[in-house]
């Protein structure tokens, strides 16, 4: 008997977040976390379908048996902020359809061609290509399938990719349009020179970490006094560095650095995000005004897809790195913005980006071009995806720390099986096999929307 | 009483092209025609919403009245190929909602502002920004408003725009993200300097009309006897320029260039498409291994998120020109091919874009970078859109026909109320009031996804 793809579970979930301003920036004004979450379901042959969406879907049923091919279920999402969550759920479910019959062993045993088979339907690909609602929808199937295939081997994501070889890594990546910046060989030849250090690196990291930041104080939508505590409190819990939302009144911007930068002190890392409100000229007056607050990284100072918008901004506002990602949709957005030297700090987001393999070729990209990757993350489920991929960075493509943190927001991760653990401003290594991505079942049905119980009303009101 | 959205009707309309390969190249191997398809419905305060999808809504009902405001209907639409458009037309539906209760007066008064009201949808905006399904959803929709708007003042849109003021064009335009290459004020400085030649213009091509181009020859499905058929019939008809697909292998390539140039001679345009397929250095490997036919143009020889490598092949293959823009997702993007000399013909797509507001923008922007405009066309109902569009850059904004030509496809224009008219290798300046974007109502019942009668199989059999 041969396990096989028998059904791709998909729901939209969404948590009520824009009650408390939670998330609010000069773009997102009211979000409301969500996810195009997926299940892959793993049958035998000759078993069929699954009967339906009653029954059967413990808890227990996903996670991983001592020997791997207990495991039934891979899962994975894609981050959304509300509405239009459907959309990524019904691109996921056409894309998913791709996976259904698929077996298990041929999708594990080559996640490169399941990737690109996955993202090869020419009539969906007219909807992007390889962006907006069906690149989201594929990234929710494609991380599953990760999810899937690291549960069966025993090991977390970050472990599995880093007990690959290089050739196997390399081979995780679509280098069709890659290959003028970076060749495959070049890649190999990258990976290979990290081989010698990976288990020194990889012993370090499970001791001490990887290093984290926070973006919980400086929200917009908090006046001064909450800024100031929050930011006084991250000190007290010992972060290195703090990133406030700006872009949307520069006086209130001069203001709000000035408070965080005093409180903070001069040696902690201070960081901006304009999340891409700005003209380009505009984000430069604001560099300038903000520069005597020397900040380390002006994150999203225009539109995600400008980038030679972001190299005239970085060639104007050195020493402050510019720093983009977490709307840039695919690899060739990356190639660019290293090839244009646009960004000093490149931040991959584990949704946006097709999922894991496309993730690997932005880093083994950022990796050739000296670049350090500090993850885009925060949302609902976003650490706990992107913890896998700087660790595996660490031990395998960059092989350094230096400049790298991961964002870290303590908003939800109590609805997950493996959430992260930060101590001491730093991320633990994930331990549990899996990419960290399995939300609990409760949580899936009571915010399923429109119908569970925190959007029907069944778990009292709630502000749209 | 004022007249307000009551209703906005969505269909998925899909025509089952695959079956002939009409329309197959290196990268849409098999596409079924389709659209997503806006209905603005107008009613009167008071009245209410209506009753529901029966009755009411005859072909009649549509059409322009003596007076605009007997004008009960705008419609519009984006192209897609077959699967997601169900996404596309989920996404018109969740920002058509937007219009519903806003006064015709209000949207048809600042089209600027309306368009900008239907994309400022902060959740939804989380799946683009500006681009993938979302930013297809709501070109449908800005597109019906256009449609309204001309309809009720009695005019094709491409009349409607070119009687503006140079300060209504430029209010059309969100300009956030373009003033770092072209300010409001240097738009207005072009717009105003082509007033004094409006009216000769106009009539100019109200009586020669404006050129045209077919890729009817060269599809990739075609084998070469029907692609030499094709190419004579086209000489014979009349037709300037012919265009050839291109990308899947090199050596069949140079074959059918020769056919193609050896049938329509040393002075007819001969252009190619590689529909994505290619890396930058194959691109490069393509043109030059063809340069001996004489390429006008070399349409989407890779990524079309990938400016900085238009701009590497463009270096390399001149003075064959680059052309690209059918999916180039924003204005931000022609910006960028522009800023970087990437292309020497821009191809902007009425429904790619986010409808004519953002097709404006694109227009302003070429004309500022003095690069031709030759729109995308062909699927079904594009080549009725870009005619306007070009007849308006034309009268009011580039002020010039040379090297520029309209793409034009004979498929599917039998199901418009107002189908395009090309005669001797020239489109016909639409005159009906609209944007020749309404189907007829019996097209739309059959063709609907997947209920109407094609694809029930009451119809016959369809192949999928």
């Amino acid at each position: 008997m041969t396990a096989r793809i028998v059904d791709v579970e998909t729901i939209d979930v969404r948590f009520p977040t824009s009650r408390a301003l939670d998330g609010s920036d000069a773009m997102n004004e009211a979000p409301d976390y969500s996810a195009a979450y997926v299940v892959l379901h793993v049958g035998d042959d000759g078993r069929g379908e699954r009967g339906g969406d009653e029954g059967g879907k413990g808890d227990a049923n996903g996670g991983a048996g001592d020997d791997g091919s207990e495991v039934t279920e891979g899962h994975g999402f894609t981050f959304t902020i509300g509405r239009g969550t459907d959309l990524a759920v019904g691109a996921a479910r056409a894309i998913g359809e791709r996976a259904i019959g698929m077996s298990v062993d041929e999708i594990t045993g080559d996640l490169g061609a399941f990737s690109r088979h996955l993202l090869g339907d020419s009539q969906l690909r007219w909807l992007g290509p390889d962006k907006g609602a069906i690149h989201l929808g594929a990234a929710a199937v494609v991380n599953a399938a990760w999810d899937l295939a690291a549960k069966r081997a025993g090991k977390p994501v970050w472990k599995l990719l880093a007990d690959f070889t290089p050739q196997q890594i390399v081979d995780l990546v679509d280098w069709r349009y890659l290959k003028d910046a970076l060749t495959p060989e070049a890649a190999l030849e990258l990976l290979r020179s990290q081989v010698p250090g990976r288990a020194q690196r990889e012993a370090y990291v499970r001791e001490h970490g990887y290093p984290a930041y926070t973006t919980s104080a400086g929200w917009l939508g908090y006046d001064d006094e909450k800024l100031a505590r929050l930011c006084r409190e991250a000190v007290e819990q010992g972060w290195d560095s703090v990133k406030l939302k700006v872009g949307a009144d520069l006086a209130d911007d001069v203001r709000r650095c000035r408070i965080a930068r005093e409180i903070i002190g001069p040696d902690r890392r201070l960081m901006i995000d304009a999340n891409q409100t700005l003209g380009v000229d505009e984000a430069i007056e604001w560099a300038d005004a903000l520069r005597e607050f020397g900040i380390w990284w002006f994150e999203e100072p225009t539109s995600p897809d400008d980038v030679l918008g972001h190299a005239a901004i970085q060639r104007r506002i050195a020493p402050t790195h510019v720093a983009t990602g977490e709307h840039a949709h695919n690899a060739v957005m990356f190639k660019q913005f290293l090839q244009a030297e646009a960004i000093g700090i490149c931040q991959i987001d584990a949704c946006r980006l097709g999922g894991v393999n496309e993730a690997v070729a932005a880093l083994l990209l950022a990796a050739a071009h000296d670049v350090p990757v500090c993850p885009h993350a925060g949302g609902v489920g976003l650490c706990e995806l992107v913890q896998h991929l700087s660790v595996f960075d660490y031990v395998a493509v960059s092989g350094s720390m230096e400049n790298r943190v991961v964002e870290y927001v303590d908003h939800l991760h109590e609805h997950f099986h493996d959430p992260v653990r930060v101590e001491g401003s730093r991320y633990c290594v994930p331990e549990a096999p899996g990419y960290s991505a399995q939300i609990r079942r409760e949580t899936l049905e009571a915010h399923r929307f429109p119908e569970g119980a925190v959007w029907s009303g069944a778990a009292g009101p709630v502000a749209s």
